[in-house]
């Protein structure tokens, strides 16, 4: 990786973020700090709690880049909610850095909402973006990713978000996973033209009439098939596919263990299952879009980077979610996306 | 399984339905009727291609029960165009035969769209029905099902149409899965009673004031935890959700086969994967929901069983098709969703 931009990279993290916080934010970004050595990192939240973990884990970590915020957003507050209530949040202060210009990227593990919420309104949007959205990598047969947006930045999508999403998760994948010309699919009920419904219709027409490598209508099967780069789909349904796909492993170990409940022929069949370097293997060759290996989410669109991570995230998911933001800072992902829809609006 | 109905059950099949028809149509079907010996059958289809199947097979079958029917209905026709364009299509006539009370039960493997509007214009609506809906079930951690409603009869439902879908599924868990009070789930984002959109928000309220035991919002992670027994959702959302979890077991196998290629020591770890018996239980482990043993999905709300299977249905999908539909009528499951649906109109 190289570093395409001059200014030394500045990473705030929401050190409130996540079932686990402060102790696995604070954590895992000092570990990605002292990992990479190349960037800066503020830690942010309620100041006292912070250098409790720094003490208790005997961490090495300059106390002038901790920047205070009393107040702590949960994953009960109510998203829209919390720009009112809790106006000097961990999240307020982490995005209003990132728009003071004092950070390029701010992470957070928190209540996903609220972090989209308060990126939005904290960074402000990129000129052309009417919904930033939310892309998640699903793993795939052919041992890659599809890239799944929205998954749940927004519910209720217009044509124009939905073919937006498409924009800037492209965008995504060609800078940061190096795919040149992604293929795209537009999630419907059936590979025909004229399947799905007026939604779907009128997006598909944006897609087609666009520079985008349009692929056509994808089903719920190719999904896992690897047929397209990235689906793009309103986020009601991509939040629902995400959530179920992340709940299949736990599923997988309940189906076998109910399997091998039923009968001592049955509990011999699967035995290897429980054999440790077996089981190991089985969840590794599934782990490939874990929270643990993905990080964090990109919220793409807004005016900085804003990486959203899983309410459970690991000190290891934490440490990649930080070390994800600066790579997209080093590939100069927010300039690209500025410069190609200010060129998309251009031809208009 | 006592039989409640007076009338000796009779059941007509799509002869030519299915990517392997008529070979598996008539086979499965006629295996089901020699099986059971309690019901009629008719096989419906182009005569001569049907005799010849049964010639081929050896099967024993009295022709005096084949119906003849010159069209066919491919995968590529467009559902709402065959009414018009091939009225004298098996579909079109085996539909009628319950219309005019000749069958009781029609099923098929065909063209999932087709079947759908063949059925309810063939068969028409019950009463209160103002869109029918085909319910799948899931497997879930429980070792049990998740059902799921609608899975695709249509796209773009009105809450009273979700509604519906709710009170249909509800009724036919309770008569054939014997389900006392099936919990009813409402597929949203969050399972906080303000999130979603309006459509959810309203059929919200809709269940609420309902006789069903409506639980509340579910998520995508609910499906296979079997927090719900009946899940119900847009025929847009529901229809991916099930051809993505059907495409899973294919998903584990590449998964596997990409993590074994990667080292010779994965390649080991995962070896019992190939080991025969432990390949079979793992395979077992999965196939609770498979079309083999599902058979097929009913179409409930139409004034008869029509019962619509996998286009690549095997034959044991299509004899356990055949038996589904002797089981519901056994049950008398049109009778008792008349008669629901007849006081919940006196209610209102």
């Amino acid at each position: 990786m190289t570093n395409h931009n001059n200014s030394r990279c500045v990473i705030a993290i929401d050190a409130m973020g996540g079932d686990f916080a402060p102790q696995n934010a604070v954590v895992g970004a000092i570990e990605a700090f002292h990992e990479a050595k190349d960037f800066d990192l503020f830690l942010v939240g309620k100041k006292e709690e912070i250098e409790k973990v720094i003490k208790n884990n005997k961490l090495v970590f300059n106390s002038d880049f901790i920047v205070n915020a009393d107040q702590v957003i949960d994953m009960q507050d109510h998203p829209a909610e919390t720009m009112k209530t809790k106006p000097n949040s961990s999240m307020a202060v982490g995005t209003k850095l990132v728009k003071d210009g004092k950070a390029h990227a701010f992470v957070s593990a928190g209540n996903t909402g609220a972090m989209v919420i308060n990126s939005i309104f904290g960074m402000g949007r990129i000129d052309g973006v009417s919904r930033p959205t939310l892309t998640a990598p699903l793993p795939n047969s052919k041992d890659g990713f599809t890239f799944l947006a929205d998954v749940g930045a927004f519910v209720d999508s217009k044509p124009q978000h939905i073919f937006e999403f498409a924009m800037l998760s492209s965008i995504f994948l060609r800078e940061i996973y190096e795919i040149k010309k992604p293929r795209v699919g537009l999630l419907n009920v059936g590979s025909e033209d004229s399947k799905g419904y007026k939604l779907i219709l009128e997006t598909s027409e944006l897609l087609k009439n666009s520079d985008l490598n349009f692929i056509g209508n994808v089903e719920g099967n190719d999904i896992f098939k690897g047929t397209a780069d990235l689906i793009v789909c309103d986020g009601f349904i991509g939040n629902i596919l995400l959530k179920f796909a992340e709940s299949m492993p736990s599923f997988l170990k309940a189906a076998i263990k109910n399997y091998a409940d039923k009968s001592f022929s049955n509990k011999l069949k699967v035995a290897p299952f429980k054999f440790p370097p077996t089981k190991a293997g089985f969840k590794e060759s599934l782990s490939k879009a874990d929270a643990d290996n993905v990080g964090g989410l990109p919220l793409l669109g807004v005016n900085g980077i804003s990486i959203i991570g899983h309410g459970s995230s690991s000190t290891l998911a934490i440490k990649n979610m930080v070390l994800s933001a600066r790579e997209m800072h080093n590939k100069n992902l927010i300039t690209k996306i500025k410069e190609e829809l200010s060129q998309y609006a251009k031809q208009k």
